[in-house]
């Protein structure tokens, strides 16, 4: 079935900031599942089919922790405004187009073309509060043959009207439909709970999906602590909070009981961050996005330093590149005006660190995804970095350096693999 | 000779703070000048030939105003260092080759191919202190067909061995040779004197060098106020200057009778402020560069506010890509960091302005170039933006910034001219 072997160049991630890498090797699937990579084929294997891609880079799939797909269309326009006015200038008023279906048809088929294209296979994507088109959204996500948790969003207070769900019941009531509508529809797409943020989430709304995260077993997606207005906006709201994550902590919605993933935690506290690692919280970090919306820059060192769970995401349309190797490199970048203008006691990530973020550390929210260790789901890359000429002939570390920080100007992505499954590039 | 119509969708920069668009319009070339743009061709030119690109966007050539030619072979690696350990741990034991023609000759050649590809048109190049491989950088920029300023460098202090030249008088006679063989010989490319930066020279150097640039009527080029410990270190240097910029200008360096641009100026007080300002030095502002080499965030809004000379430089290698869609990219999210980090009193920059500094503002440095007025050399990029697709129907100025921010990904350059001739773009 899906069991085949890759010749080529091949990296990943060991720890996070150790690189493994395995100069003209031999990767193997079988029935979708890496069983490891061989200096020569081991004879067990022997019988299996071989694709050559000698001189290529393998590399693992890329996991996107964080992205809007409504906010695709819009990527690259808007720069202009920091979080909570931009979100009234240009995504809310995106997002509420989504009411009509042959628009989000339109739209979703552009973004899961993109994606498909891309070295995402695997995303986390909020929809928009429109039940039916997040239905057809994870339908073109399935087609896709990326593997993507999927989620309606939720909002019932400080949103525009065409945005805001007519009552907390409202809002459950349709939720639950798209739980039942769509769990186990897909083989490669998931639902998964997704209150937008606590200002536009009431306490009843996410009470609610804490029990539906509950009685469903479904994951949760939502945004904590981006931004200096939003978390003071955040404490009048909910005044009895210890802190912002400890509102969906207390509706169960914190990784109390489902895995749960946070995007952007650029002003998390101490407590916060206990919470979150003493939870298993994931954290995307958003590094584009970090600076786009003006929100300043997440502390990843001290989340990396406490062996949390982190990967990154694009977050579109916050990020205006759906590329993780974009997300790499401006988080290389980040990272260092942070060492810089923030904290120098806070060393700037290295490029095995940005690596290991988006391959293995994102990966895990998906289970044992983003490495090619034995027992990995085989989600693998094959690059052709001779696009990329150089002088002299460079070291496999130095070519995937090369790789990862030019990512956005890398165009040589030649097969993609999902599961054991080659998906169509064209 | 080179007189035509161009047919599309017209854009360019106004003031700084202002984008002039014109759907579907005739821009038109005489005699590799600019005679404006028309809503319908203007009798006197209707024997002129057109080429319809309908539906693409057309812009003004752009301006790198700083970057090293032997550091590409390296972007987009060893971005793990802050600018002096950086340059001791890459950048100078790469450029140390360039003393090896065949090795200058195979990596200049893949670097000119590039910047023809690229949307620049205009370039002020640093080479290494080799005279010969600079000279054949000039013959590979020429044959390239975009315009371009080259240094030979000086460094005769402060430089590991295979990179400082013998004394100062040797610096200063090479220096002489190289322009003496290089004037005049080429139509699209010019020397430029390359003082590396303060602690690479001796004061005598830079005074032989301020006498060179008087007597043969050439340009200057160098690096200025970029990172904390290098401008500490020019302070212990040169005790007697009131501050970094100062030295160039007591030898003549500083904009004093020949046109000069200065790259970076992250530090630069009110002193060295108003020098450049009253000496009409241009900054290369380089927004990759700053994070990349954790330097930080040059003040941009004051630059511009005070409207002084500015434009975008990529800074190969401290920036990793050459295109100046980056760059303006960069600038973008910089700008929107130092309002965050550093002074809410300064306004994040626009995509008008960061278009302006690729195009106007630093084509400055060549004359009447980066527009469409009248008068202007003709330098245009035509864009395919479809290969972005929208589900809607985008504005024009949508479409713009939209080629501003995703200029990574944009992949649908299909001509550019520089003064008035296409060049080959495969």
């Amino acid at each position: 079935m899906n069991s085949f072997i890759l010749k080529g160049d091949v990296c990943c991630s060991g720890a996070p900031d150790a690189l493994v890498t395995r100069d003209n090797s031999y990767l193997i699937c079988e029935n979708g599942v890496c069983a490891g990579v061989f200096d020569a084929i081991p004879p067990r294997f022997r019988d299996l089919p071989l694709t050559d891609h000698t001189g290529k880079l393998i590399l693992p799939g890329m996991t996107d922790l964080h992205l809007h797909a409504p906010q695709y269309a819009f990527r690259g326009m808007g720069m202009d405004r920091e979080l909570l006015d931009w979100l009234n200038a240009y995504a809310f008023p995106e997002e509420s187009r989504y009411g009509d279906i042959a628009y989000a048809d339109r739209a979703y088929t552009i973004f899961a073309n993109a994606i498909r294209r891309s070295a995402t296979t695997r995303a986390v994507i909020f929809g928009t509060l429109h039940r039916e088109a997040t239905a057809l959204l994870m339908e073109r996500m399935e087609a896709s043959g990326v593997v993507s948790f999927v989620g309606k969003v939720n909002m019932d207070r400080n949103a525009p009207d065409s945005l805001c769900e007519a009552s907390a019941e409202a809002s459950l009531r349709d939720t639950e439909r798209f739980l039942r509508e769509t769990t186990g529809k897909f083989r490669n797409t998931y639902p998964i709970l997704t209150p937008r943020f606590v200002p536009s989430c009431t306490d009843e709304l996410l009470q609610g999906l804490g029990a539906l995260s509950e009685q469903y077993q479904v994951p949760v997606q939502s945004h904590l602590s981006e931004n200096p207005g939003e978390v003071a906006w955040v404490r009048e709201l909910c005044p009895w909070a210890a802190h912002y994550g400890a509102v969906y902590d207390r509706f169960g919605l914190f990784g109390n009981s489902q895995k749960t993933v946070m995007a952007h935690c650029v002003y998390s506290g101490e407590e916060e961050i206990d919470l979150m690692q003493r939870n298993g919280v994931t954290i995307a970090h958003c590094p584009a996005s970090n600076a786009n919306v003006a929100s300043g820059i997440a502390p990843v060192r001290r989340y990396l330093d406490r062996g949390m769970r982190i990967g990154l995401g694009s977050d579109i349309a916050g990020g205006q590149s759906e590329s993780l190797f974009t997300a790499m490199t401006e988080a290389l970048k980040v990272s260092r005006l942070y060492w810089r203008l923030i904290d120098s006691a806070q060393k700037p990530l290295s490029v095995a660190e940005v690596f290991y973020m988006a391959t293995k550390g994102g990966g895990a929210f998906f289970g044992k995804v983003g490495s090619f260790e034995p027992g990995y789901e085989f989600d693998a890359l094959v690059i052709d970095d001779s696009t990329l000429p150089h002088p002299r002939a460079l070291m496999l570390a130095e070519r995937l350096e090369r790789a990862v920080t030019l990512g956005g100007d890398l165009r040589g992505l030649v097969a993609k693999y999902v599961r054991g499954k080659r998906l169509d590039l064209s």
